[in-house]
């Protein structure tokens, strides 16, 4: 009794070549562009998605949303399931939450970014929202990879806290291998024993990725930094090195916020690094 | 609205104090014993736990578990889903895998560990197995640690790749936190920069872990190593510095193993293995 | 008997209170602004330095001269002493060395920057060039680091392969607290468990240490990547994440380098990265 | 001009191939012995060294002196010369601390090992002292290896802090290279994002550089600890790995200790150790 058949076999072999296939420069070697709504990921536009870490109430998120049409970003994320250290903080408000979110893609006309967390969740943020996210915590649950890879919506991966480029870009081909090939790859900093910053950003990432892959990269200087202080100066490094977005913790009054208030921008901030940012893709010939 | 109801605000103040709670010592001051059949972790009996990476055919499997049985390993494990970083490599058994594990179970009397990935493997491995193991990958897939608090069967955490002492023990606390309190800690070897070996084990776990918590705790030299040389080292280590149990990967013949074979001993090496460990375990007061 | 004074136990109280002291943003508010020749680190106009990882010969020292008085980089880099991991490998050219890189400075205008490993070697450099490098590994020699606070010339301290931020800115005390404020510090990428990249560097270091520390600090992209695909990306994100300079290997021919080939850049492509540093100083209301 | 001579370019060639050659085990198959008065690392016995952190005062030592004799530890260590973070805190007594630790071999019959931090103490260490230790922070201080090499003693070579076993190996071949094959190497613990423990023991540091080389291997279970109560453990579990020695930092009184009290074992706790690391080296088949 075996569980190879010829198939599998040559695949083995090709894999064993080339660890990464679909997502290969090699295999695509234009780079891709992610169409969601009426913007593109991967075009010479930057794109620009922010929002409170979690759902937290629908006032909180209508007045976020409101505030991201009027400054020009297309994209609002929010959690409404939240993967959290603790069994005893808050798990995010779920079903209720997602239809928050599209309420205020309804009202305010923007795209909606909210992480799946397992198979229920994620039939559920498929139906509800525009982009699947998967956060960090999840990037080698392979059971949840391959659903994302049907479930017919663009995803957002995550590398892992402490994923290398090569799983990283393994990930994303189990989903691609499950048949979605619109993929955004978002570092959102690595794990290093250096403890002033949350994460440790890896912006060689950007360029590294870049050469390996067609996939377009954006980058998430908030869970990087730890510190809203931070934030701005790595968002303007990540435009600078090619990434193709960004992916910014906002909130209306970060000293409430129930997760993630340190390194949530006010949207004041956020108003100001819009501007530093679109200056930065302006010097490297793109736009906001 | 909010989502927070008076009595979670209560815990969320216990937890702000102290992360972890159940599973700390300062809440059960003994050291935990969790019995499985005849056998108990944590006790003066060191256990240990042998077999292949994966189980790939009913020889393999009931080869192993005859020699587990001759040699006095009480508990054979092997994987029946695999959570592998590449999409194109075998993906493990599933139902068949866990149903020849169950015979092995009958005709050999070895207790069964092996791996779930998701919700639908959970029930099966809780349905055919003893200890219902979760891997490195996912020690922080939070909603498959909320299953796991109410599978009903012991289960075996693995450290996660990059998880801190900390987050270990707070995935540890969903188990306990969602009603399962029959947890073995088993620490892996984590991601530093060191190339020789496959991740660096960190033996201090143990007598941190010891004083942290009331819980049992294993070492897995073998994905540590990544070589098979120096899995015994590491297994004596291991006893020495107080583990409770080993879990070694072995196969009839590594150099046909359709995963892990360049970590797995041989036969006669397990055995001379176990001796050393058994010198090591009654140098430390304990036995095999 | 005892060796501790009065004096010295007041200081050790302050030092418990806050680990640097003179080089710390509470000691000196603004901005420190490092003059040296008619440059200034810390100041609106970003330093580029540039030139071969070792000095080789004195064709190829004059040749690297040449082109930097050509596209206007006002500081020349060569090593003279070279610490290699390998007995083995070229240690460099030591004094003679010294001589081509202070011949360069006279007919090219370019100012020297070189690295000293001894206090022997210090001695040297100090006469010769016009700033010293001490680099990563001996970031916490401590004995080198008390003879560069009494050397006279400004220093250019790389941070250590796996120094934390809080480490890095205690030895740049040290050569404070021996008599030299000059400072000039360099993130040139740590060491984590990525292997793409030679080191990650650590963008958001500029930020933390800005706010830490009233130092210059500057981008070494080169060592951070490892391969010269790389270092543009990584040289416009240092400069767009606000540093105040970069220092990057560039080689007349790097097919052909002694030392860090992979890494050099082409002088072709020095130039090209030139004006892209300069379209993102512009951005963030610098100049070259 | 050229600086390549011929031989070098042979030697260049071999160690293209293989980056260490004197301290690797093809060049030399069987295990080494170092031998340093009636002592000898690597053989079946164990060597335990220890001591103070640092030398402060002559009662100290002869108090800590006096009780290693009366143990049965060979070797005494204690710092005469102190790489500390920070310029403010202790730097230790130098020459009188030498010589303070040259009394205590006289009365007491111990061996001493303490550590160089430059060309000038290492003259006056190589002058007093029986073995010259080198510290974590100086491993890669080429310039300091190369004057060990000729400086006639043996040498304790630590590990460096992010070191990876290579560099490790090829600081002992630079101090090899320079005449001085009388080295054991000491894993002391390593650099991770884990922050409970001081540093992360690489236990599997151990047989790994016991593959690759002919030379002793001794570990530090103090600085990776950073907690005495995890000493102990450590120790076990670096002499059942197969460690050639132990260092131990011991204190007459720790909480008074001038440094690294917290890691520092007092007299009770050492002899404790030492039968468990008796009791352990016997199940190994050697003695302390």
């Amino acid at each position: 009794m075996s569980w190879v058949g010829a198939t599998e076999t040559a695949e083995a072999v090709v894999a064993a070549r080339k660890p990464y296939k679909l997502v290969s420069r090699d295999f695509h070697p234009e780079d891709s562009v992610i169409r969601v709504g009426d913007i593109a990921f991967g075009s010479s536009k930057v794109v620009i998605m922010s929002g409170p870490c979690a759902v937290e109430s629908r006032d909180q998120v209508m007045e976020s949303a409101a505030f991201m049409q009027h400054i020009g970003v297309p994209v609002l994320r929010g959690g409404a399931y939240k993967p959290r250290t603790s069994p005893y903080s808050f798990q995010g408000m779920a079903v209720e939450g997602l239809k928050i979110l599209a309420e205020a893609r309804e009202r305010y006309g923007v795209l909606i970014v909210t992480e799946a967390v397992d198979h229920e969740s994620l039939a559920n943020v498929a139906e509800w929202a525009d982009i699947v996210q998967i956060g960090a915590r999840n990037m080698q649950n392979f059971e949840l990879l391959k659903a994302v890879g049907q479930c017919g919506k663009p995803v957002l991966l995550k590398r892992g806290l402490a994923a290398t480029i090569d799983e990283w870009l393994m990930a994303a081909e189990y989903v691609a291998a499950h048949g979605n090939l619109n993929i955004i790859l978002c570092e959102r900093g690595i794990r290093t024993y250096e403890t002033k910053t949350r994460n440790t950003l890896d912006i060689s990432a950007v360029p590294v990725v870049k050469q390996l892959s067609h996939l377009p990269v954006v980058i998430d200087p908030s869970h990087a930094a730890g510190q809203w202080q931070w934030v701005a100066p790595l968002a303007r490094a990540g435009v600078a090195a090619g990434a193709d977005g960004l992916i910014i913790e906002a909130h209306p009054n970060p000293a409430e916020a129930l997760s993630d208030g340190p390194q949530s921008l006010n949207f004041r901030h956020l108003e100001e690094l819009m501007k530093e940012a679109g200056q930065i893709a302006q010097a490297v010939g793109r736009t906001l």
